[in-house]
């Protein structure tokens, strides 16, 4: 039986990209932190390292979760799918021994932890059994639509977040049936969703957003972009509040 | 013929409500602000200022914008769009003489200043005269399932945004065509919204929160919640996530 109090988990959200839109919450999660974990690719820090760079204490150990597999692996695969659990449970079970030794541990997450992030996957394994905080971060939506200047819902519109990734006519569908809409994961599915906002006459309305926030942020109506290529942190925009005046 | 440099428009988010929620780019906006301009009842400062109360520079000058019209009256009226509209250019006409004469104002925007927020209604009426800049917040919707510690949305679900004012039958349709939903507007909607959600067969899985973030914040399954009774501040959750393990 162990006498040492268990440390405590936080999901940190670090924003969409600019380190001055982290939360006062945050900084003192990473101010008050004992490890510091981030999931990332092999050998690269991740965006939501670099956000916090100016901000971690001078030899905060730091626990790199490195993905064992690319996005070039289709993810329907049996395969793919043990290799990201065996991942996610060893991740899990890396930060639990932090924890069980009384380190709190700060878990970094790009935008805000619970919508589409990572730590999730840590969230679901580790908050049963030791205590947990989450602390919510801008989404990269809302840095988006914050630097494009374009009112995105007001009253009572719908706003209806999809994936670029379902297939063409569903697309079309839900582009149909909301006043504003968020795409998100645009990447390769550029065509496609150009094609889907066409096909529900809302191309005209579209705006493309690529690294809102960060150095290198660019924006442009959709209908403008000549090329179809697009960097996995775009968004399509696509702005309800019919009656603004 | 004027030499003055007109000031800046500062749509500023304040977050769900707890000050930590704040960035440091709206902490910033604050101190650099020459006026504080916000949205409130008559007679109330609103939740947006009493976050920044802590914040201010001592004797910064104060623009409040006081709704002429509460909520009993019928928003469909006409009465209420002219007097809403007349209200809105006024307040716009206000903020515009303190950027004309080089004040820079900062807009208090509670949550997120372009998701439902009512600066909006300034920024569509003056982002084409001055140089304006919006500085994103976290969302009530974030600050409630942050707080909740429930994974809202995963990979490729949808996530709905629904207002709780809509028809019921339509509640149903959307509640059964989306992973994930936030209901907004709850208040005197939610016996309606129980209704729907029972319908839509998603009752079971929906958490309703109140004053998310804030000191007096509450949560419990929606299932379980005795009355009806629920404030302005208050949210209904369904999380995403199938395949959560």
């Amino acid at each position: 039986m162990s006498a040492v109090a268990y440390g405590r988990l936080i999901g940190v959200g670090t924003g969409p990209g600019d380190p001055d839109l982290l939360t006062v919450k945050a900084i003192r999660a990473l101010e008050s932190a004992d490890v510091l974990a981030y999931f990332a690719k092999e050998g690269r820090r991740g965006n939501g390292r670099a956000v916090v760079d100016g901000l971690l204490k001078p030899g905060m150990p730091e626990l790199p979760l490195y993905y064992p597999v690319t996005t070039e692996i289709d993810k329907n695969e049996d395969g793919y799918k043990s290799q990201i659990t065996d991942f996610y449970d060893a991740s899990a079970a890396a930060v639990a021994s932090h924890l069980e030794a009384g380190r709190t541990v700060a878990i970094l997450s790009e935008g805000d932890p619970l919508f589409y992030g990572s730590y999730m996957h840590l969230h679901v394994r580790l908050a049963s059994r030791f205590a947990a905080e989450v602390i919510p971060g801008i989404t990269a939506m809302s840095g988006c639509w914050s630097m494009a200047g374009l009112p995105i819902v007001q009253g009572d519109d719908v706003l209806s977040v999809l994936p670029g990734t379902m297939p063409e006519a569903e697309l079309v569908r839900r582009l149909g049936d909301t006043e504003a809409a968020v795409i998100m994961k645009v990447g390769r599915n550029l065509p496609k969703i150009r094609r889907a906002l066409a096909a529900a006459g809302k191309l005209g309305q579209a705006v493309y957003v690529e690294r809102g926030t960060m150095a290198n942020a660019a924006m442009v109506p959709l209908a403008e972009k000549a090329d179809d290529e697009a960097p996995y942190f775009s968004l399509v925009l696509v702005a309800g509040w019919k009656d603004r005046p």
